[in-house]
């Protein structure tokens, strides 16, 4: 079974139900893409509607996305010429790949893993090397000493925080030493934060000291990567941005090719980010249902690893066919979960589960339950 | 008056407004950006409302964009998997480049000139130099041997047809030629036809013999790409493609940002292709209103370049300096045209019209009349 043949990112049902012999148009519960239930937002629709009665569609976005970016500036506590607006999250993690590939065409990109797929798809795409440093379960816990000694010759280290799939949040001060270290060696720090809106804290307010934009004035060689459409379930919109400092910003965006960010995603920033209301009945989802889920799945008999996301990697007791075995028993019940055949380090070891509200949770753990009991009993 | 202080695309009043002292309120006829006047389709904002009340946006878009691909292939006759989707045709550009750089990593790009600014820029993020094959007024004629003996060690080729912004045309046959001399030497050839849907014919009826899908099968070396927001008035969305063969394509989706074209764009590509009734009023805008400006202009004493496309391009019979105060005296009266400043070849002596429909293209050459007639009793 080649990690090839499974699909590279969640939110897919059509090659599994293929792939396992059920009729492509089964009813299926996603628990794979790791989106917000609460989105999007109730007042998304008509407000786009409105607009395309006007000329959202019919005329060129601005090239520069000047309100746009100056609606991400306030909000993140950086100058509006930090901010590049891009084509979902995707579209950064490729512009900070061509950064490094036009100074350093040859120099290897360190990646630490288990993590998202496309840092190593654009690394492919620029034909450069990987050096993958990887983690360990069940902490998954990046030392920055240790990541700065393997780094070799790279020139680019890649980073998601919180981690996807594991839901690690590596401790701000780690990353601020990460930083310390590798500015000495000139190599930049490419900090994924897609799922940074989900963090939440352990009484369901906002966790200001873990934020990592304040580091932006220190580190010169610091990009962080921002999602939007994760938060606000807008996943076919297309947003995300990069933060920078301002020549990097510049030379990313020369990298770009124009009007990346399509019209409507971008005249969405500046309403999706004054929504606060939505903002705050995510983080009381979270309070709630996040150690709610922990806590079931526990009770499950599964290895849980204690996350900071909107996602849970778990695994059965008894090992990696054990827990391999679920994926198919689970969609044949109308569940679809994340298989981890493409990451590095996990090689199907392990299943990553998204966060629902809480109906969604509670089928997913009955299915779970079901399926667990059943393996127990055929195997007994 | 350098070409960097100019806006580099059209369709941008607010840059020249600031830099000719008018309000940046001031409305304007926009006759800077191509853009088919019959647009957006009249059922576009129903059907997208439509769908904002379901999942349209709170899903990723299938990452193969299976249903939109087998749609591009039906009417342009080649096989599905000849098709990538792109976030508008300026990533189809950047694809084509980074295609190049993979392989050439510091070979030449040549672009024939003058032309639309995004060749040159992608080559710029690649770092990749650039040699221009510049084409003479008045006919912009290119010939194909002369093209091959200038082209060193380039082994790319960027070709626009119709170009951006001559209007001229070059034949099929010559293309055809220019791929049997290319192919020799293995260098890669990419024809934009961003602006091919508004060829028509001297009749008004679709040239099928100018179509370059047919030679996709011939040269493995060809790239087509192609935009389908100009067309139907929807640049705000973000819809291009490439057409190329099989390994090409897949080479090229390597090199894309996953889901790169968003939910909307792509879902509103088979309802694009099969509105004929729009692409007939098209045809037919084009046969009535094309004729009458070219007519228009000339019988107000400007040499204007027969155009193949939805633009034209113009010069005052007095040269360089003439033309260039046209467009401040345009723009003062609410007129705004596009400037040539960014263009190798032209520097600032022409102007490019875009066709209006009948009242725009009165109002601009009523607005042109009295520019004319003001400046000669000026000059008087």
């Amino acid at each position: 079974m080649s990690a090839k043949e499974w699909p590279l990112h969640g939110g897919q049902p059509a090659p599994l139900l293929a792939r396992f012999g059920l009729a492509d148009n089964t009813p299926v519960l996603d628990a794979s893409a790791n989106l917000n239930p609460l989105g999007p937002p109730t007042w998304l629709a008509d407000w786009v509607s409105a607009r395309l009665q006007g000329e959202a569609l019919a005329r060129y976005p601005d090239p520069d996305y000047r309100e746009a970016r100056e609606s991400i500036a306030a909000r993140d506590g950086v100058a509006p010429d930090q901010v590049l607006l891009t084509n979902g999250g995707a579209e950064a993690v490729f512009l900070a790949v061509a950064l490094h590939a036009r100074e350093y065409p040859a120099a290897p990109v360190a990646i630490v893993e288990p993590t998202f797929a496309e840092y190593a798809r654009a690394c492919a795409a620029h034909g450069l090397p990987v050096t993958r440093l990887t983690l360990e379960p069940p902490d998954f816990r990046l030392d920055p000493e240790a990541v700065v000694a393997a780094l070799g010759e790279a020139r680019l280290l890649f980073l998601c925080r919180p981690n996807n799939p594991t839901g690690t949040l590596m401790p701000q001060a780690s990353v601020a030493r990460l930083l310390e270290l590798t500015a000495e060696r000139g190599c930049r720090v490419v900090v994924d934060e897609a799922f940074i809106d989900f963090v939440g804290s352990a009484d369901g307010k906002p966790a200001a000291g873990e934020a990592l934009a304040p580091l932006l004035s220190r580190f010169e060689h610091l990009l962080l990567l921002r999602s939007l459409t994760k938060h606000f379930t807008l996943p076919g919109l297309r947003l995300g941005y990069l933060l920078a400092d301002r020549d990097t910003v510049r030379h990313a965006a020369g990298c770009q090719p124009a009007w990346s960010v399509n019209g409507l995603a971008a005249a969405l920033v500046a309403p999706l980010l004054a929504d606060r209301d939505f903002a705050g009945r995510t983080e009381g989802w979270l309070a709630t249902e996040r150690p709610w889920l922990q806590a079931g799945l526990a009770a499950l008999g599964l290895e849980v690893i204690p996350s900071r996301a909107n996602f849970f990697l778990v695994r059965h007791p008894e090992g990696r066919e054990a827990t391999r075995q679920l994926l198919p028993a689970l969609l044949r019940r109308g569940v679809l979960v994340r298989h981890t055949e493409s990451f590095p380090g996990l090689d199907g070891g392990w299943l990553r589960l998204a966060l629902g509200d809480a109906t969604t949770n509670a089928r997913l753990l009955a299915a779970l339950a079901e399926v667990l009991r059943e393996a127990e009993e055929g195997g007994s």
